[in-house]
């Protein structure tokens, strides 16, 4: 089967749990269901859910028993969305095409979903992935990748560096904290539903890294050429200019160079699952499309 | 000993674990790991905390065993405190006198340490509860407690009540879920962490959900008469003109005895924990003075 109907399948099935994880009691206000599941529910290319279900796959699990997983990491995404675009922080009206959640159900209402979200994706596996051991090493992972000292650290690191420019070493940190760490986990929490092993676990690592890292030069080069990237969270708005950018720093020829090899890196981690992990292998070099 | 000193002894040992638990590491920004500890180690009651190790004591088990989950009640309740006082939200500068975290830090660190202290709590309950099914169990509890239909969902309603008078039982239903579920679930994984039986659990849960709603008349109370409620996030606001309250929907003498009559129900729920519940029963008891 071609990448792109495994991955049109595996999505299938995150939207249908997606869904379902979000159904909620009459508990909670129609006005905050709908704010959260407008958000988590947009068309999105589920990019860390499908990382997840591939990574169990490679590692001779059945990608379904990831779904817990792959729900919690859209959610965790999802969040990271919503409080991002934010007034208070990027101050982005649209995303996507679409109204962002607090411009359709105001600010309050954006922060509690995004809230609500994150706070949901942990219940989740708490509750669906088995055996408990596996969970909590599965919610260690996704915490870490998110939190103060990951994702968070990431976007606080992020608005500091807007008002000057950064080094490529201050750069990278930024995007490893902000980006990087939650792909990786999306990676290390499927092999860790298949039960593999902690040299796998390592492999998964950093091929997750040098994805994440490839992953935001090639969407800075789309930022610059329009044209480079395929994947990922579309084009960027126009207004960071001023902001270090790979290109900025080192170049288009030399960032296009650097994500290659990074690809390159990523597909050499994961060699020694064989055949297994033919999929991941295409799914990195599907992020940057070398002819251009 | 008296009930006080055994809950400095208690507060003691909070207080140094949620020191330890945010050192942090150098990926966190200094800002941002300042940020957490401003609102995280500002002085407060600890009454989530000291809840969950009573609970656990009270059940046989160690105090100490549940600091984990002691922390990360405080994290979670404190986070909620720092997005409950955003300008979009609540909009507060001052708390117990001292400068919101947004007043402090400004909104995005403000939004990011909230996010970052709910991501935490998490993290530290997966990592330090053992064994892992009580992990499990208490994430379970801590999520649904703190997201969509539980306290979040108690914030959003909160906010849409503010335009306009409430029933009772509106209101009964916000604090059920704004504060009366994280209670409950402080004595739920103080049980859980001692391993008691699901009958004890249940008990448990009858005497936080009545402490909870009682906790909520003596905060009323105290906006009106100043003097009611020792123990508690202090003096309130007084722009909360126009909401609704107990004493304003039902009179102060009413209040009262609603809050009398809870508290006897906790009791009653605790007792066949026999002596070992006894500094529940003084804690309830406390809550509000029944000489005023």
């Amino acid at each position: 089967m071609q990448l792109s109907e495994h991955l049109q399948e595996l999505r299938t099935r995150i939207e249908l749990r997606l869904c379902e994880d979000t159904q909620l009691t009459v508990d909670c206000p129609d006005r905050l269901r709908e704010s959260v599941r407008y958000s988590l529910l947009a068309a999105g290319k589920r990019v860390r859910p499908c990382l997840a279900l591939m990574a169990c796959e490679a590692c001779g699990g059945d990608p379904t028993v990831a779904l817990p997983v792959a729900s919690a990491l859209e959610m965790v995404h999802t969040y990271s969305l919503i409080h991002d675009d934010l007034p208070a922080m990027d101050d982005d009206d649209l995303r996507r095409g679409q109204p962002t959640n607090h411009i359709k159900f105001g600010e309050s209402t954006a922060i509690l979903a995004g809230d609500g979200l994150l706070t949901l994706a942990f219940e989740v596996i708490a509750r669906d992935v088995k055996p408990a051991e596996v969970a909590v090493a599965c919610i260690v992972d996704l915490a870490s990748a998110a939190g103060v000292e990951g994702m968070v650290a990431g976007q606080q690191a992020d608005l500091q560096a807007e008002t000057e420019q950064s080094t490529l070493a201050e750069l990278e940190a930024i995007h490893r904290r902000k980006t990087g760490r939650l792909l990786t986990c999306a990676l290390t929490m499927g092999g860790r539903i298949a039960q593999t092993d902690l040299n796998t676990l390592n492999n998964l690592k950093i091929y997750g890294e040098s994805v994440g890292l490839a992953f935001q030069i090639a969407d800075d080069l789309l930022d610059v050429t329009g044209e480079t990237m395929k994947m990922g969270k579309g084009v960027q708005k126009d207004d960071d200019h001023g902001k270090s950018t790979y290109p900025s720093l080192i170049g288009i020829d030399e960032s296009r160079r650097r994500a290659r090899i990074l690809i390159d890196q990523a597909c050499a981690a994961i060699a020694p699952l064989g055949e297994r992990g033919n999929y991941l292998k295409a799914l990195a070099t599907y992020i940057i499309e070398r002819d251009h």
